[in-house]
């Protein structure tokens, strides 16, 4: 009976390498293997290779110069060969977290064959694994436990505002399906992402799934919209055809109609109509990373009394005008439009106005221009910051605090 | 504007290399690229490769000797360098189709990274690409277009039948949100195979939105179980964590307190209590392939009574005896129990006892030796050949076939 699944399982792979001929003669390498001491050693099969790197978020980070400036890419380190394998490992224990790695073989990238986890991240693939030491730490939240589970739906809705039918990714908890109604997170993405960014590189449904199981946060539905207001949906799914993804959206279509922050009344209609939702602004609140920051503070103030819990995560702020540099106290004191929206949103006394950035952000002097401008204001916000950049490691932390602070 | 929008965009993505130099570069290879008179051409800038080739179901298909005997694996091309970049165009064109490939660099096998677009096949990732000429055929079938789309949601259900609590994908018609009840397609995978082999390699939402926008299959509910008693969901989808995917499911973990047809009821019970279903015989369908046809002639004939529609594509047939060869027909008549659980399936004379197979599937024979079984006594079923074998390209036309024939 073995044998008869294992011919049917075999003749159904549409291509064999390196993979199936490993799994024929018994060879297939651990890679990535999480070693007792909690290092963690890399492997890959590669007998003709001259040079075989490793490069990932666990090494040391390097500078790499743009046509736009300096920008800071993970660190590279040298495998070893030794009969056709080479390897590589971490010279010290690994902290708990989601890491990112790919391989480089003479020069060119590519992906760990014997570990089919990776994720898209715009236009590329990466590798991941979880290091986790103990119950509750990140590697734990982001890991899938042995807790109930949320259901996570690919719906597409009618925006009358932009003329389509979009795509959005939504978590409903563990106990939505025995009924009762629910809170509602919007969760934005930033500038590359799509509606698939926060399931995938987000961990969302873990997060929630772990803080919802340890009462840490309430039950909640998880709205992540596309924010890209040129785009139905993500690269591939929807009617565009198989593009190649873009750091701006879908260039190749016409102009959208609207923005989408004035295209989310959309978004929440269709939510409230055909989601058992807790409704009023207690019940909801909206962050996002990046562009998706930008987008929170846009829609925050477009929506006055809709959100009690707003979360900008290492967020460009004000973009709407232009890029105005990092005096945002200045540019927002010279915009009456904003100033205004932002006077009755504060108004109507939001519970949490989150600020979250890390401290090598490329966007902080931006966050300290705009905290300058609430302070002075006398808009009541929360400030939280965290070391390194505008990277996944921080937004997935941000998730997690700013999850545990909303619909309390 | 664009400028802050490309530095976030850019600063999130994780590890940079090729694809991103190549941004920067504006030198991005397009691969694979149709060009205008069908053939289909495919780049790699690899400047250190000794040889370079692709290797894709387009090609014609070559046999490599297993310990279990020869399997037909996807033929390969060299392709040929030019200033550090190597191309290959196919000789002719392409038929329409959903094709997959990879490229083999020095001997190695990796992905096409001008190319986001990929899917898993149990162990192994391929590259894919469709081939559409005119509206209607099999390309455009299992193309995104611009009709409206069913939600795809990923459902968490308890299985009291297995003790755990398990993982399906749920497909819902385009009109479903707008109310009304629907009838029920039970979709089964392979070998290897899970509860998102369908979704991807399958392209089971825009075969099923494409039929159903052309009026040429009933709105329908599809459900898309995993088989694998001994997984509770995909790898990396459950606790078991981020463990390598097998063709025997998950082996690690405990012996399943039950086989995937006596939990079935689980499924369906969930199926009937959650969702706006049309219940009864001729409301509900099942199908499957490879392992799923099994699944599928097992629990049919386990529910008498269930299901008006029956399909078996590619089926191996008759495993819970273990490999009993290609004698079906013998092995059946000496099954007391299983041949009167066919005779009490067939007593509830179902609409489709549907069998598809292509005419060099390893398990043709088996297929051959059912079929004289049915003939012998006189139970009704019809039978689809194509040309090919256990293959992806001939699960897709099944399902194409066979949600057109159903709920009629």
């Amino acid at each position: 009976m073995k044998k008869i699944f294992f011919l049917l399982a075999m003749a159904a792979v549409a291509t064999v390498g390196f993979a199936q001929q490993a799994l024929f003669s018994g060879q297939q390498l651990k890679s990535p293997e999480i070693n007792a001491d909690g290092t963690v050693t890399f492997r890959l099969m590669a007998p003709k290779a001259v040079t075989v790197q490793v490069t990932g978020d666990f090494l040391p980070k390097q500078k790499m110069t743009t046509p736009f400036g300096e920008v800071e890419v993970d660190g590279v380190a040298d495998m070893k060969e030794e009969k056709g394998v080479w390897t590589f490992t971490t010279p010290q224990a690994l902290a708990p977290e989601l890491y990112s790695y790919k391989f480089r073989v003479n020069g060119m990238d590519m992906l760990d064959p014997a570990n089919v986890y990776r994720t898209r991240d715009i236009v590329s693939f990466v590798n991941i694994f979880i290091i986790t030491k103990q119950k509750g730490d990140c590697g734990d939240l982001y890991s899938v436990n042995n807790v109930p589970h949320g259901n996570v739906n690919r719906v597409w809705y009618d925006s009358p505002t932009l003329g389509t039918k979009r795509r959005m990714t939504i978590y409903t908890p563990p106990t939505y399906e025995e009924g009762g109604k629910y809170p509602v997170l919007y969760l934005l993405h930033g500038a590359g992402g799509d509606e698939e960014a926060w399931p995938a590189l987000g961990r969302q449904a873990q997060i929630l799934d772990n803080l919802i199981a340890e009462g840490k946060a309430k039950p909640m539905i998880v709205v992540m919209t596309n924010g890209n207001a040129n785009c139905d949906a993500a690269p591939g799914e929807w009617h565009a055809g198989m593009y190649a993804p873009s750091f701006m959206g879908h260039q190749q279509g016409a102009q959208p109609k609207a923005t989408t922050e004035e295209a989310y009344k959309d978004v929440m209609n269709y939510v409230e109509k055909h989601y058992r939702v807790l409704k009023g602004q207690k019940n909801t609140a909206i962050c996002g990373l990046s562009m998706g920051g930008y987008h929170s503070f846009a829609i925050s103030k477009l929506y006055p009394g809709k959100f009690d819990y707003i979360g900008l995560f290492s967020a460009a702020i004000h973009m709407g005008q232009g890029n105005q540099g990092n005096d945002i106290n200045a540019a927002l004191k010279a915009d009456a439009t904003v100033a205004a929206q932002l006077k009755a949103l504060f108004a109507t006394n939001p519970k949490l106005y989150w600020i979250a950035i890390g401290n090598t952000d490329f966007l902080y002097g931006q966050n300290v221009g705009y905290r300058k401008f609430l302070d002075e204001n006398n808009y009541k916000y929360e400030y939280f910051e965290t070391g390194e950049g505008h990277i996944w490691k921080n937004w997935r932390i941000y998730l997690t605090e700013f999850a545990q602070k909303i619909f309390k």
